[in-house]
């Protein structure tokens, strides 16, 4: 974290920058779990691995938030924007069936903006605690002539464990008839902001849908984390053979990367009602199916792929769960996915 | 890695973006370490742990290359950013005693350049190699309207692994009368970029130094890595006490984090000569020695703490190695850091 020495170099206000710092500084504290062996202030983060299973295994991500982040500062939310990246992260190495141990920010902007910086570490380090990981170090960035004026990028890395026997997917143990259960999302998650961004453009942000929220609200809601579910849905023994976190390329792209080449993926994109400010999106925008379920995850943030007779387990585990589709033989020919009743 | 469908997308050169993701591709196979599991286009970067030391302490450390980004877009020289990312994350961990296993990267800009992309990761990845140190993973984003049109920004992390036991620095072990070694650097390293932006703007970049090198050239000299130097002294059994990276805040901030409270260094600035380009960057700014020695490295990119006993040993291992002052005691009045000679 940056000390007050550069917010005294650049002429802020030292009182304020300092009250920011000790903010982060407790948030940054408030995440440490037992492995954790530096305090802030130090040179990199320290981690000590104990308890470690048979077969070891790091998995590492690194990510931003797009242009998400430009939305959270037009309208100054920037704590749910620390959600999201660390969210987004940790749902990238759950995939994987890894925990998270710990997670590294970086931000950085036109001009130093301590209270906002403060925010984004604060709802980084509420994300982490959520997630049961050490904040374990980070950056703060002031790049005058790089970024836009008022403008922020925000990256994540994220460093999680699993045992090498308990990797996923396990393309081997698919079958056809394998059914695919979806978690739902809280709103785009991080994908789409591009165009989301040109769509509202023009619209009043306080503006209210369908659903009674208000526009602002249903785009800046945190990416959603999917921890808490699969660790729920393992604990109660249901076996998952993959997870397909939907990112940027949505379904078309996502699931195939956790399939073998002689399996699809059958969607019913009528098992599940598509959120309000989705379909709106979709309308504004003028997408066609294909784009749709490409652009944006539709209301499905994670798929996983479980064993037909798993069904009535998982959505007792997880009422919010639902059989969105399913494993079908495929040829070479055959599209990977295919989206029906659409 | 972003695949070619992003590239499509944007409407750019298909070929050429192509040929760009499979020189990436190439770059980051080519720093695969036997404890890599994944693939390049699988999710999250796998690292399996064997030949674990006693206690594995992982260290980890996120961070940018700053306003050099700046100088190094407006000459085209991708590859050289590259070197400086990995190198500046390596020393950070060394500093700890950690040695790297693996390092993530993210590339932003305001459009996607996928030459210039393929030559920043072609520029990590051979780092990367001479580090020893896998490159996981990575992210390249498009974020318009978030960075100046051509501007770019790049973000690397580093994890590492050292024994608990082997951990530095060892404060308990300093004493008055040990040494400091420095090492010296290739340049400004990642430091001070912002004022030497506003000090060359109206210089000809290709003007040439007393030393006979251009300016360009100068500024944008890699970060040096200290790895293979750090690596011979202990291996000619060289003890060390502590490490200083020579970065932001320069000698006045870096050495005194690794000072136990009753000892200082006092640094003789006389002991190595300043490299010409550091004279110039100092006179054209007008700037005292207090601030020569915080905003710039002044030729010295890391300095170690060693026993006085060790002064001829290390000299034979590492013969660049300068000694450039000692430890003294101190009180709680004194400076933990004096400049000697100046």
């Amino acid at each position: 974290m940056t000390g007050s020495a550069r917010y005294r170099e650049a002429g802020v206000d030292i009182d304020a920058a300092n009250r920011a710092v000790s903010l982060m500084k407790d948030a940054v504290r408030s995440t440490y779990t037992p492995g954790v062996l530096a305090d802030v202030g130090s040179f990199g983060g320290l981690f000590a691995l104990t308890q470690l299973p048979a077969r070891p295994v790091l998995v590492a991500s690194t990510d931003g938030v797009g242009t998400k982040v430009k939305l959270a500062a037009q309208l100054g939310r920037w704590e749910s924007i620390g959600h999201d990246i660390v969210n987004h992260c940790v749902n990238d190495i759950l995939v994987q069936n890894a925990r998270p141990l710990f997670f590294l920010d970086y931000v950085a902007t036109s001009r130093l903006m301590p209270e906002a910086v403060a925010a984004v570490v604060t709802g980084i380090a509420a994300a982490c605690r959520a997630a049961g990981c050490a904040l374990l170090g980070g950056e703060t960035a002031e790049m005058p002539g790089v970024y836009v004026e008022g403008a922020f990028d925000l990256v994540g890395t994220v460093v999680g464990l699993v045992d090498q026997a308990e990797l996923l997917p396990k393309t081997e143990r698919m079958q056809a008839g394998d059914l695919l259960l979806g978690l739902p999302s809280s709103g785009p998650h991080t994908n789409g902001y591009s165009l989301i961004r040109r769509l509202v453009a023009e619209r009043d942000l306080q503006e209210k849908l369908a659903d009674g929220r208000t526009l602002a609200d249903a785009l800046l809601a945190p990416h959603r984390s999917y921890l808490a579910e699969v660790d729920r849905l393992q604990a109660a023994g249901v076996r998952i053979w993959g997870m397909a976190h939907i990112t940027g390329g949505g379904f078309w792209e996502n699931i195939p990367r956790v399939l073998p080449d002689h399996l699809g993926a059958q969607v019913d994109v009528d098992a599940w009602p598509v959120p309000v400010l989705f379909q709106e999106l979709v309308a504004w925008a003028g997408l066609d199916v294909q784009e749709a379920y490409r652009v944006f995850n539709m209301g499905i943030g994670m798929v996983l792929i479980i064993p037909a007779a798993a069904a009535a387990q998982a959505m007792q585990a997880e009422p919010e769960a639902r059989v969105i589709g399913r494993l079908v033989s495929r040829s070479p020919a055959d599209p990977p996915v295919r989206l029906v009743g659409a």
